[in-house]
């Protein structure tokens, strides 16, 4: 998916396209990650899902701000230095078996998606899509 | 952590343990995988993330209850199928980019996570500690 036109498809579109190969991708970066499901703590809203090697959870945790690893860039991603949607950060829960975490955050920009909505704004949430009848269906 | 000593400090204990190479083995299963979250429909705790192939989301769809891929056993993985733990599904969202899935569930059993709390239930959701000052805290 490199073109815009296919980047639009991908993210705007009614195709269920799923990457199944993204996964992959993301543990041949150089570095070792888990998983982390990012949480509104006011909304409820599940964000995103992303990705958080030693350095980026101990920036979170120092900064107090959402911080991941950007395993296609290989480099530290601290949420909204570029866009501006910071996130801050409530509390950084384990699981059971401590092979992921879950960011509760506030989030302190415009919303967490790096899309845009119909009014311009970054989406709030990824997850601004449900499945039904085998397509995508924009979530009111 | 093949032990079961081992199982209790992971899953019981307040040291923070994180395992930065579970990701890197669900990738080496047989089968494409993207992670899933997953939410309840009404409380909005966040349960669980696992991982789902093609064969898990069929199922899921097409019976209405929680399935994953066992990346272990590599198998599918009918949640409460052998605790009764089962979760209905609400809806399946996608993220902006189709590398990850949202399971917007109603817990039909006890809880959603294999731990058991200390009314000897199973937990309602797996984030059942936090991360505070480099330790654990279970959250109240």
């Amino acid at each position: 998916m490199g073109t815009s036109v296919d980047t639009e498809r991908l993210e705007e579109g009614c195709e269920l396209l799923l990457d199944f190969e993204k996964l992959r991708k993301v543990t041949q970066c150089d570095e070792a990650v888990v998983p982390v499901a990012v949480q509104d703590a006011d909304t409820k809203e599940v964000l995103i899902v992303a990705y958080v090697n030693q350095t980026a959870l101990a920036y979170t945790l120092e900064h107090g701000v959402a911080a991941f690893w950007s395993t296609s860039r290989n480099e530290l991603w601290v949420k909204g230095e570029t866009s501006g949607d910071t996130l801050g950060i409530v509390e950084v829960r384990v699981n059971c078996e401590q092979n992921s975490l879950l960011y509760i955050v506030r989030p302190l920009g415009e919303g967490a998606c790096h899309t845009k909505g119909p009014d311009g704004r970054s989406r709030s949430s990824c997850y601004y899509r449900r499945i039904k009848g085998g397509a995508l269906e924009f979530v009111a």
